[in-house]
């Protein structure tokens, strides 16, 4: 068929609220851009073990492998925080991005005009700050073997008995696989990349460092590289965000320098991200998308979360996975439009005031500007 | 003999300038406070290097083994980028770190009044900024085995063939001695702990978290402890910093997010740090003080490097190895004082003007001001 296909998994806190404004906007597509979305609805996280005792049932898994782009909310609470490891609400999303080789994790730091005022930082360090942070995210500390707890059998020394083992393992070609999306995505943008990881410390970071430089001298001799070791580039992220483009990092530094690059923005409930793997048989790249943001279960279900950060993330599945770079633009031209207007969800309500509206209402919004 | 007994490593880049400044302080506190300190000088990191084809010798390991404490002043430098792995300047200083056992690592980030304005955030996000980093220094993925980089040979589908390994590996023992030198610090100050791991994605995250809670509710209920997420922290440290006491966190992470604190302040060519091990015969703690700063390369040799972060590391020494607290705040006084007056090295300069000095001017100004 002509539809795209979409796979919502709204998952807990925050989770279905935003996502109830997402599907107002695929609505609003399909009535007014002539595009078709076949649309199936599914659980993740805590609500998927409440039902099923796993946060990911397989039969999901399976919909998520056939479709051409999932949809995800968030997913975590303090009802789960007890659980096995193995059940966590986290698992379920570790088990999709891994399970569909989304390799290429890309988190956008951008400040909005209208919000640079609600950074910690100075205005003129962030206003205009448009960063694109790539991140390995189906490899290293958090997949690699051996892991676990074990009882330090052999150790008298050990007091408490125990040992705690994680491994970060990276392949040259894992390696370089991301490389190329970052080299692909900064050819469409400022043409820099900065590369980060800790070869001064990690013997994997050496690897990262040379497969980085392989992929840029063999293949995008054209765009500009850098290296820089990660405490570096989370003190330079701090300092001078605006010297970046795009960041291309491993998994583990990539989730603590995107999230404190997010926080730069001052614009946490605004930020999506795109998780893309390898071309599918329709020419597709399997893809989640999903907020920044957690399920910030303390707000949930009172109408007070941000449905931004969601729906733009619709908006990258609109250019990453549906090449529909223009309807994207239109989107996020309507964010914008609201935005400059003042309207405001109770996280964007800073000292210059702006009208307060509900979740619904942001949406509503964003509906009546496009 | 009662002299107390340094091991003064100058190292690379601006480490010989700042550390010369650092010894003028020394020798007034010989003279003027009845303090009585035995100096010897080595080499560490490049310098070491160009003398013993290794960056640190056996025989200046073996002295620092021997004295009550040792400064460093910085390491690395372009020369030395293209060395083997093995020979970095940074193993010098890591070989140290591991063979005196100096497992607790004191970064304090705090914001100076006087400089307040230098740093990327807003005033009074930072202004008063006063928290310690207490990072585990001998352990994790530093050290953790198996680690290199290797062949890949039966995988076909690695693209390079090869793969880069390190191990993050913490017993309980580990992780409960640095969590005791992070309660007892949190004691003398606001009595507050917060612990960073991700142990909703690492297992030895998961141990950390466990066993920081053991020794907090077995050895120091009276203190508050709370458990983050690292990337939440990263993100925390950016929004709202001023909400940290005492954070407590492993080897790469408190790499990680000591630097991004660190960079806060505002103030990087001013911040210490102590490296602590366990007591000696003598009751004092094998320690290693050294400034947070590099060896900034670029600007090494023309007398424009900022010597507080070290002199300040000397009154860390003076705090933590020789229970000279009142001399310590003494010296940090007389910091403040020249920071009051409007002295400036280089780095210091901002839109307000100031009194434009050297290295060693400002060296000078703080034995006056003492
Ligand atoms: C929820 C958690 C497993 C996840 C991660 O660590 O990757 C989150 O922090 C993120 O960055 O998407
Ligand atoms: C120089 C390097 C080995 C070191 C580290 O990674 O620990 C440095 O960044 C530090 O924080 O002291």
């Amino acid at each position: 068929s002509d539809a795209y296909s979409l796979l919502i998994l709204p998952g807990d806190g925050i989770g279905p609220e935003v996502m109830t404004e997402v599907v107002k906007v695929i609505d609003w597509f399909q009535a007014n851009r002539g595009m078709s979305f076949d649309v199936s609805h599914d659980l993740v996280g805590g609500s998927a073990y409440d039902v099923h005792g796993v946060p990911l049932a397989d039969e999901t898994m399976a919909k998520a492998q056939a479709v051409d782009a999932v949809l995800l909310g968030a997913v975590g609470g303090p009802k789960y925080d007890n659980l096995d490891f193995s059940v966590k609400p986290e698992r379920g999303l570790l088990r999709l991005r891994k399970e569909m080789d989304l390799f290429a994790n890309l988190r956008p730091a951008q400040c909005f005009d209208a919000l640079a005022d609600f950074s910690s930082l100075k205005r003129d360090v962030v206003a205009g700050l448009d960063i694109l942070i790539v991140r390995e995210l189906t490899s290293g500390i958090y997949f690699g073997e051996p892991r676990g707890i074990h009882d330090d059998d052999n150790n008298p020394d050990n007091e408490g008995g125990r040992v705690g083992i994680n491994t970060q393992r990276y392949t040259s070609g894992e390696i370089r696989r991301v490389a190329r999306s970052a080299f692909e995505l900064a050819r469409r943008r400022g043409n820099r990349v900065c590369s980060m990881e800790k070869a001064n410390v990690m013997e994997s970071g050496i690897l990262w460092r040379e497969e980085v430089q392989w992929v840029h001298d063999n293949e995008y001799p054209d765009v500009e590289l850098s290296h820089m070791y990660a405490d570096n580039g989370a003190m330079q992220l701090v300092r001078r965000p605006q010297q970046f483009d795009v960041i291309v990092t491993d998994n583990l530094f990539g989730d603590i320098l995107s999230d404190a690059a997010a926080m730069l923005t001052g614009s946490l409930g605004m930020l999506p991200s795109a998780s893309l793997g390898a071309p599918m048989a329709n020419g597709r790249p399997k893809a989640l998308y999903e907020p920044v943001h957690g399920s910030a279960p303390d707000i949930a279900g009172q109408g007070k979360a941000n449905p931004i950060a969601c729906i733009l993330s619709f908006a990258m599945a609109l250019r990453y996975s549906f090449d529909q770079g223009d309807a994207a633009a239109e989107l996020e031209r309507a964010v914008e439009q609201v935005l400059a207007d003042g309207v405001r969800t109770p996280d964007l309500m800073g000292a210059e005031g702006g009208t307060p509206v509900s979740t619904a209402e942001m949406g509503d919004k964003i509906i009546a500007a496009l």
